[in-house]
């Protein structure tokens, strides 16, 4: 074999499904369900009777791009939005299912950092939850659909609907890096023509560390997943996972509870444009009622409902509420 | 407005995520989930505490083409593919999640006539079923990405690993049209470069009675769920859907359980070589013990491992196996 062999990088389309399907799961941690991958369809073990389910795709082009992401980043923040669905309800990740569509050129090498990125999430965010099937496909356009799915364990489920009057309404994690981040990669990333420019290694380290600090919850989120689990012990009416904005899931909340969620702009930090606009910290919003020992940082008060679905210091919120891909891609395919 | 303006389609770049999705779950059965649409997650009812998962994805280009397949033929077998893995662990199908990925110059009318495919499924194949979540986002390839879930109502999982020596081998549902189909459309509806040719009302409406029904189950198939959950009670001792083809998912048997499945070519239909080869039906592979009161129409016997995983007739398999994405697709897109 030759030198140019050896350190040629194989692609996924000279290999089987099979090949490619082992490659991934020697890299993940054993499945601990009745019936884990390798069969028709994956058996899990939902003590109570009830099991959370969700999904979500990310799309190369609207949703990442390869010259930002590494494939450790991908499998990271795939797991990661969908572990802060599940643990939105008050759910406890036990599982997830991934379906990867790849061109065939494909190193093999992103299959391996991809799956790494899965393992490392699961390890960091969701210790019980285990990759315990999905589908491999080959695509024009690379991409990832998780499901991710949750065990109550005898709680209620805790549903954006249910916010009350006089509640305090409390952000868990952080607002706004996520965002910077994505700022950051559109504004100093990209050539004339609007085409992702590589962020390298060296680029990445002359950042400074407030900006180092926004890439990395925007390229791999993370959500505080035990935190929203102690939220729902500790008695919250209502939480969702802030992924397109504070401002949009706030206005969601309001509606789906049938109150007016009133917010302060000063319990907002240092940029509460870029707090109520940004999407993707994948924090939780949450609402306690007054008798509970609340989690997170306090941002406002739900309200009667009135005109507005949400205000921020007592007036409408005119300003960017979030992110919405129909609406906001600009086509710009990197 | 003017008749153009009126008669021109909509296409969901036009409109935003929330509006598209209204426009899906409105033509869906009503949830009976816990919590069904519109929350972080879904809430799914399994009451033995067991819930059954598994996740596939169809890709335009390796999977399906627009010019071939309808709307409501691609919305019919992403859940039929779907609903099969999950019954045949012997488990009842009662929830699927969706996450579809468009181009987003797709009419409304695609997204329409897709919701009516998977309600049409969940209605024929799997009344308790229902689409409980899901996923839109915007992709240049056409994706659809679905998750089905069910629950064991009690019953042992039938795993693929479950045949014993001495079990007959059966097949419930047919063998062989799916791949007719896919070859006629091969054959008859491309170009002379390889690129699919319209197939259009007339043309369909042309084609004898053995070709359409050919093309009926290869556009949109109908796995006999019914009957898998029957066989699961019946006592069957391993099961699985045949998406593949015969040979390679009765291989995948044989390794799981240490075993040589025995064909016998005489009970394959008309065509023994397409029903080995050809892949797509989605009926079911099945042992049953000799003291069972099988279903399905018996192909052969479950005999000590050999040399062979398979045998045809005695003899080992050399011809066609099935499909492997990776290895069998021609990239000729359509």
């Amino acid at each position: 074999m030759t030198d140019a062999e050896t350190t040629r990088e194989i692609t996924v389309g000279e290999l089987s499904e099979g090949q490619i399907l082992r490659g991934i799961l020697d890299r993940l941690p054993p499945s601990a369900a009745p019936v884990g991958p390798g069969d028709d369809a994956a058996v899990l073990a939902v003590p109570d009777g009830r099991v959370v389910a969700t999904t979500d795709t990310l799309v190369h082009g609207p949703d990442f791009r390869l010259a930002w992401s590494s494939p450790h980043d991908l499998g990271f923040k795939a797991a990661a939005v969908n572990l802060a669905d599940v643990a939105a309800m008050g759910a406890r990740p036990i599982a997830l299912l991934v379906a990867l569509a790849m061109p065939d050129a494909t190193p093999v090498s992103f299959v391996r950092g991809f799956a790494d990125g899965l393992a490392a999430a699961c390890a960091e965010l969701a210790p019980d939850c285990a990759v315990e099937g999905g589908d491999l496909t080959v695509s024009d356009t690379l991409t990832i659909a998780v499901t991710a799915l949750g065990s109550l364990d005898g709680r209620a489920p805790v549903r954006r609907s249910g916010a009350r009057v006089g509640d305090g309404v409390y952000v868990i994690g952080e607002l706004g890096p996520a965002a910077r981040g994505i700022d950051l990669l559109f504004r100093r990333f990209r050539d004339a023509d609007g085409a992702p420019v590589a962020l390298t290694a060296p680029a990445r380290a002359a950042l400074g560390s407030a900006d180092a600090h926004a890439l990395s919850r925007q390229l791999a989120p993370r959500p505080p997943i035990a935190e929203a689990l102690r939220a729902a012990d500790a008695g919250a009416t209502a939480m969702m996972d802030i992924s397109d904005g504070l401002a949009l899931d706030a206005t969601r909340m309001a509606d789906a509870s049938d109150v007016t969620i009133s917010l302060d702009s000063a319990s907002l930090g240092d940029d509460p444009v870029l707090a109520l606009g940004g999407g993707e910290d994948h924090g939780f919003l949450v609402t306690f009622p007054a008798d509970a020992e609340p989690l997170g940082r306090r941002i406002g008060t739900v309200e009667t409902r009135g005109e507005e679905a949400i205000t921020v210091d007592g007036r409408a919120w005119t300003g960017r509420t979030g992110w919405d891909p129909y609406r906001d891609w600009d086509a710009g395919r990197g």
